[in-house]
């Protein structure tokens, strides 16, 4: 008998928008999401919001009820929104994604509902993953209120949860129906969270687009977190988000079933990192440490030119960035432990079905893939940043 | 600011193939599929086995192994397979879930290996289910051993298991990387599950195509269980196989985000049956009495021809259908009671997000949508199969 051929395309759309005030009864923005792709109303919707956000916008649950009742006749608001604790930690915990799912089948939330989540980029990871996998795929909404999130995690087509010791262990690919990107969500972030999320878009300046990274370097300085212009943090996170939502429609593989993966640049140290730290370091912060080891190694492995290598340190020092961890050392003569850094790049292998395959960088925009790493070279690269975080201290002790 | 508009398409391709005898050593087909799409050799397989499979087959596991060892260079079995609880039952255990997905990473089995999974239709969506969650999808094959699973739900697009009291309330929709379908496995079938697949191949020509029908009706005694013919029950496969798998590309939908369900044709009874007899009545059992039910609906409706509700049913019964569970009779004038079966209609109500959409027959390949059902047309069609197997019961208490 002849095979049976299967085949076809899955069309995924969705947009990225940008407003100030999402709540104010005024905005028609998020009513006019809910209901873009459905005829039947008002949508059902169950909000899931972080404790953290919750906490520095005391108003935010009042907010969504009284915008609800403005636009009732969009917005059905089922219950009162969950609030789940945020953070990497909440991705450890399994309890949270059942509290999410058991919602969903009390309230009623089907195919043709929503699951609004409004969070930092753990909480949308781990909202996202309840919703994808409920009824398979209860559509949803993010509402993305750290830098990160709105740059860069929050903008893309994937979920997860940490599980089995090992982060995102359970996840989907599924595009959310919209992305909600609220400047004001960003005024209450600490100065840890304002600053991460630079990382990322230094990171996609630096795969993709030189004059990017040029807006960066120049903008530096009103960046950081003592200073806080919004016009080119605003800047900043359009452009990044623009890159980032380019990329998983234009390289090909939204879903992922190749190998290559550019916009993991930097990341297979950084994770290694936060894991090593139990996530003292925060990712923003690791993938700032993983951008520039790698940018290290690519300088001494003879590819980056030391002119080049010394903007992209400074751009993220100018910014306060801490570019060395004691972790970086950490079984620095004993690749094979698990304690030692390098394993990032062992579990980047597995992740990847046994071939190695990351990102280093020629030049600005100018980013090649490479399958080996030199041990020896990435000990030194981890030396040199070493070194340089002590120079950097002795001269603010000589100056203080 | 502008939205950033995202849009990509995603392929999907697989394809549904025949043998006899999958792991005999010179059979190159399970070998060819594995490697198909990846270049790097041996690909990390994880087979996974239905206990009532491994129970009928009992030189399955060795036969795996021994397959294993011929075909080293392009499988490279992690483990002995798992042996695993199957039917709806085992679709109620979290604990499984857990347990597959654990092995998937104690065995270090990533993206670009696979997992094999080898019994019925419950086994392939328990398996695909955390298959397809485990690092945002690991690669998998579906052997179906049931006429169920080979015609119909193993060779879709969908997994799942139960929660919340919910049927398929955690899955999603991950298109396999191959069924491979061996007639070898359907030898072993009790009798039930042996007939039970044969009434989706009648959902499927009732809607469809009128000739499919004619096909099965002139074949029903050759595929009684008592006989069981092997060729009219493989060309029966095939052509249900090949028909549900272009209806779900052709249909334009293949991951339903719309509400039009036609392959859920007497399905809402069906779901409901199983349930309120805690899955006594097997799915495919519970399918036939569902199709039948809404004939003769569709029938007192004014829509189908008696001498055409004759056929069906006849058909039915020629196969050794019941078509009558006393269940269908439970709270029948109290159709909001959680026990009457009419609440299937609802939980299909709310399983499309608030407007109802299911099948009714005019004639043999000809079904259209309704949105409503008259309950008092229900009621008539219930005590129409009851006294129908009544009068069955008698005619054949006379005649014994």
């Amino acid at each position: 008998m002849q095979p049976i051929r299967q085949q076809f395309s899955v069309p995924f759309t969705y947009e990225v928008r940008f407003t100030v005030g999402l709540f104010q009864s005024g905005n028609p923005l998020l009513a006019d999401a809910l209901t873009e792709r459905e005829g039947r109303r008002p949508v059902r919707t169950l909000f899931v919001i972080e404790d953290g956000g919750a906490a520095h916008h005391p108003t935010l649950v009042a907010d969504i009820a009284a915008y609800a009742a403005t636009h009732r006749q969009k917005l059905d608001l089922v219950a009162d929104p969950m609030i789940v604790p945020g953070g990497e930690q909440a991705k450890n915990d399994p309890d949270l994604v059942r509290q999410i799912q058991q919602a969903i089948a009390d309230y009623v939330i089907w195919r043709h509902s929503h699951v609004g989540a409004i969070g930092g980029g753990a909480l949308l990871d781990l909202a996202g993953y309840a919703a994808a996998t409920a009824h398979r795929c209860v559509r949803h909404i993010r509402v993305p209120t750290t830098v990160l999130a709105q740059n860069d995690s929050g903008v893309g087509v994937k979920n997860g949860v940490n599980a089995f010791n090992s982060k995102n262990f359970l996840g989907t690919f599924a595009p959310p129906q919209a992305v909600l990107n609220d400047r004001l969500f960003l005024r209450t972030l600490d100065d840890r969270d304002w600053r991460g999320g630079i990382s990322e878009a230094i990171k996609v300046a630096l795969i993709k687009e030189a004059a990017f990274f040029d807006f960066i370097e120049r903008e530096a300085h009103w960046l950081h977190p003592s200073v806080r212009a919004d016009e080119p943090m605003q800047e900043l996170i359009y452009r990044c988000a623009e890159m980032h939502v380019e990329h998983i429609s234009a390289y090909g593989d939204p879903f992922e079933t190749g190998s290559s993966r550019p916009l993991d640049f930097g990341h297979w140290a950084a994770h290694k990192l936060e894991a090593l730290t139990n996530y003292d370091v925060r990712h923003g912060e690791a993938v700032a440490i993983g951008i520039s080891l790698d940018c290290v190694y690519a300088h001494l492995a003879g590819y980056l030119a030391e002119s080049d290598l010394e903007r992209i340190l400074a751009t993220f020092e100018v910014l306060g960035f801490d570019l060395f961890h004691e972790a970086l050392l950490s079984r620095l003569d004993d690749p094979a432990h698990s304690d030692s850094l390098y394993q990032g790049l062992e579990a980047l292998r597995e992740h990847l079905g046994g071939q190695l395959t990351y990102m280093l960088l020629n030049s600005f925009g100018d980013a090649f893939e490479v399958h080996e790493m030199d041990h020896s070279v990435f000990v030194r690269s981890a030396q040199y940043l070493r070194e340089r975080a002590l120079t950097k201290q002795n001269a603010s002790n000589v100056s203080a």
